[in-house]
């Protein structure tokens, strides 16, 4: 990620700012706001702006004329009980800005969370930099053999560094022919004046998806938890959950206990079918069972047993 | 709830009704299709429309061209691996309409759920009916001690009747008083020639939150799913609780399938956060531990002992 | 509106903070931060918090690095330009966080816009205040004959007196029931240690729909004047319609430019259907047109006239 | 657009059957159910499913027991109404699923409309076809000199048949090497026994943005008119332009009411600002006015005249 002198100055426009706000404000979060946190090779998350802090969760669950919070354990206890017993509302009463730089193929699996708002830079009215996305060497994996979508071993270097070669050389020629086509100048005069060159918005679809786009984001922090819960997670692609883990991290910053508990309830929390409640319940007390006293699947006794660090004999790993 | 003649006529017009169609058709949800089920004193629920059924679940996963359906016993653990791992949007893709007769108070928590279409009985436009709710004597209690928004103890025979005659007269009285103010006869024309009557619109203020009001009300089956996990769980209060009741047969019905999944995965399954998992995890391994020891909170410890049927001790109830 | 003491002193607590931050920051919506402000007789408004201002829509349509704008001449056509286009994601950029009181017939109309977040007072856990809605006797109408869901010739004086008593007696009764039914006192003991009381979730359904409730409510820009295009409108119920006004001001105050653009191309505009946009481009022409020669119905004829100041045969009014 | 033998085999089968329901059910709409209609080079929309029809409008705005129908003028008259004075929530009574196969960088500006339900073919899951989109050469033009995001003058015969060649050189060696980093056959053994190929779900970011994707895309008639009003209007780009009036066609025969009255309200009509209103109606009476007069910025003159068949004097064209 490197930035433009010209966008350095305008981020540092920003940082140098300083206003009086009556609005619930969290110094935390203020020390990094605008700054870019770098992912992957080229992208970075920015905090743009945000509405409200743990104590609004707290002040919304109560409807409350003043700030609404009373002990500090009192309000720490309230938010575990809403997020414990899925109470969601008050949480989307903070809201959240982003300004977030990405590969395409990225993009496409975030747009699918529809309850956000976005405005992404246009290639229909710009020009897309020449900033690509290649994964490093340790990222680079097989097939999954076990998971349909995901990746399993990782390749040896020599085949790393060829498929490197090859999409490092693939994107160079998109982007040279996209340029030829576009056949503009920066400034947007014609590079060759003998040929008119094509829109914008036709030239642009010979970019693969690993090319960078941009995009302002902005979510409540409900919603936000439930991406971080399916996006931190490790079925994610591996390059969103980068993304995801930044954020996840800006959370802890803007909205300690509101975060401290998201990560206790529903990240790091393990969720039991029906099935799978009655055989732990037996186990619980004692019992010694198999996957076919449990009538349970394959699949999710397994699921089940790693989630309690125990082989799918029931043994301790 | 009763029918007019008029209304059991219509009715009687649409289930005569007998079309081809080359859409994916549910026997048994067809024989159910348009019949009012009733819930609480006057409400009722009747299906109207569908669209899909557990095939089109698995058909959408696959992005298939034809049907997308392989062997049954495939199809099921399909489904079943999309209900256990949160993939939603297949669910997404059947869709149910429904006619509701419901008290006001129970529209305003239904209403909530907010991806859904609804059409309303407008009181703006339209005369209300004079049906109000009251609840059957052994469904009226006392405020739970224990949970602030519940309910506890049930009320003598003695005070139940007297509650209920308080009900019954506040509502006949607001209902006379409706229409008085509103001075129409049901033909438009007006009762008193000498006084103008009030627009409908200002009138039904006077009604209380237990007269019905009805409503089409549209959502798909994820959608409906994330509302019966909601609304027909012990938290949730009783009368909506009814409905919900009703929508999950229906459910059972049109989805077999899903609906199990749904069961299984979802409604009768038992949410761990990270310390309960961790205090499971030690107890399936013959450790007795303390809710001291987990680090957790009393409501979350005696949630946690409930569902796995023991006491706060964590000796088998 | 009467506030309570401790209400006054939470909220001047609010009114008296003063925090640095960087965010963008409004100094016309900081002066009127948490102040309530009067809408009908005992509700009100207050803005809890906001995200964005004009800039933050100029910034997020050019998906900026910094503050995203260029001369003020620029911002204002650029937003002028992006509500006349309908490109609404920049106005979803900016938020607002309010806390209203109303009655909860105009909550049942409030709540159909979906896209907003809403935390309401709950009867279930909490007792409501004895607070109804009486309309002013200038606004007591009788029904409409002309709109089937509106308002027409105003009540005689003595008839909206009447009207007036009527509400005011029904809804005495109705709480003082309410109260006995719940048998307790402010601090929660009982006030007949003979008598159960009704659970607080069931005692409400005897209240009518001109008793205030209370919600916060929190929705982005672009969706608030979506509100605000139909229920600032004139077919909108006189009610909702003075939140609406309120929320205007408000708006006018917060993001000047695109309330200006709002009231310009959305609010204060005409629009035509194509039968419409035909007659109108002939008339402009000089030619005289019936509603037979536009081939329009009367209703739409009627209101393409008034429109223009015109009457029904196209002459001036 | 080529179908496989198999693919062809499972549209048969569904084309051919034959269910007996007693939902509402359009013949017209029933005779292309399944069937692809061909847009662009390779992409295709084929209707899978359905709810509703335009009685299912009326008896939604009607909360009726019934069919809610009337005589058929009233039903028109009505759709008419709802549609003028935007009630929508009728409309979303109404669902349609379709199967689209369209180039990625129009399913990124489909996937804006966010009211809708997805499942896509997933390219971290199964392989990608060697499918691209080139646009014919008559629809190969310049970047627009007017509107910064559109296009202008089309192609010489010369700089299109280059940019085809570009176009379809790029893609060609980019999906080699898709297929050579996969190292997978089509059954899903590997080609080459000593490399281990790179994931799907890495392989595929070399993809170019005009390679086919395909989805299963279902929403309400209302939200299905608001994407219609976007993309079947001169402003979109003209790919998913093509897809949007293949689904406009599809409208008229599912719900030819409604979409008529979509089209002469919505679609065909004409927004007039609060200024322009005030120019048109002084127009109307013969008033000869200029921009400046009428106090409106130079686009939106321009575009005012336009509409009504003026030059920018206001004179007929």
């Amino acid at each position: 990620m490197e930035l433009t002198e010209s966008q350095q100055r305008e981020i540092g426009e920003l940082t140098a700012a300083a206003y009086t706000t009556k609005r619930p404000t969290v110094p935390a979060l203020e020390d990094i706001l605008y700054t870019p946190f770098p992912v992957l090779d080229h992208g970075f998350i920015r905090v743009i702006d945000y509405m409200g802090d743990d104590a609004a969760v707290v002040q919304a669950a109560r409807v409350s004329y003043g700030r609404g919070t009373k002990q500090s354990s009192q309000d720490k206890g309230l938010i575990n009980y809403l997020m414990r017993h899925r109470h969601t509302s008050p949480f989307e009463m903070c809201e959240i800005k982003l300004h977030v730089k990405l590969p395409i193929f990225v993009a496409r699996h975030w747009v699918r969370h529809r309850t956000a708002s976005i405005n992404e830079y246009s290639a229909r009215y710009s020009i897309l930099d020449r900033e690509f996305y290649f994964p490093k060497f340790e990222n680079m994996a097989a097939q999954s053999t076990q998971n349909h979508q995901g990746r399993g071993e990782t390749l040896s270097m020599a085949e790393a560094q060829e498929v490197f070669e090859i999409l490092k050389r693939d994107a160079a020629q998109c982007y040279d022919d996209y340029e030829y086509m576009l056949n503009e100048n920066p400034d947007g005069t014609k590079r060759d004046e003998n040929r008119l060159g094509l829109a914008r918005e036709l030239a642009r679809m010979n970019l693969p998806v690993n090319v960078y786009t941009q995009w302002y984001w902005k979510t409540d922090l409900h919603n936000l938890f439930h991406f971080l819960s399916l996006r931190a997670e490790s079925h994610a692609q591996q390059e969103i959950r980068e993304y995801a883990n930044v954020i996840l991290d800006i959370c802890r910053k803007w909205v300690p206990l509101s975060t401290e508990a998201f990560e206790e309830h529903a990240l790091g929390g393990t969720h039991l079918s029906k099935k799978a409640s009655a055989a732990v319940a037996r186990m619980m007390r004692g019992e010694k069972i198999t996957r076919e006293d449990a009538g349970m699947m394959k699949g999710e006794w397994r699921e089940l047993m790693t989630a309690f660090g125990l082989d799918e004999e029931g043994n301790p790993l």
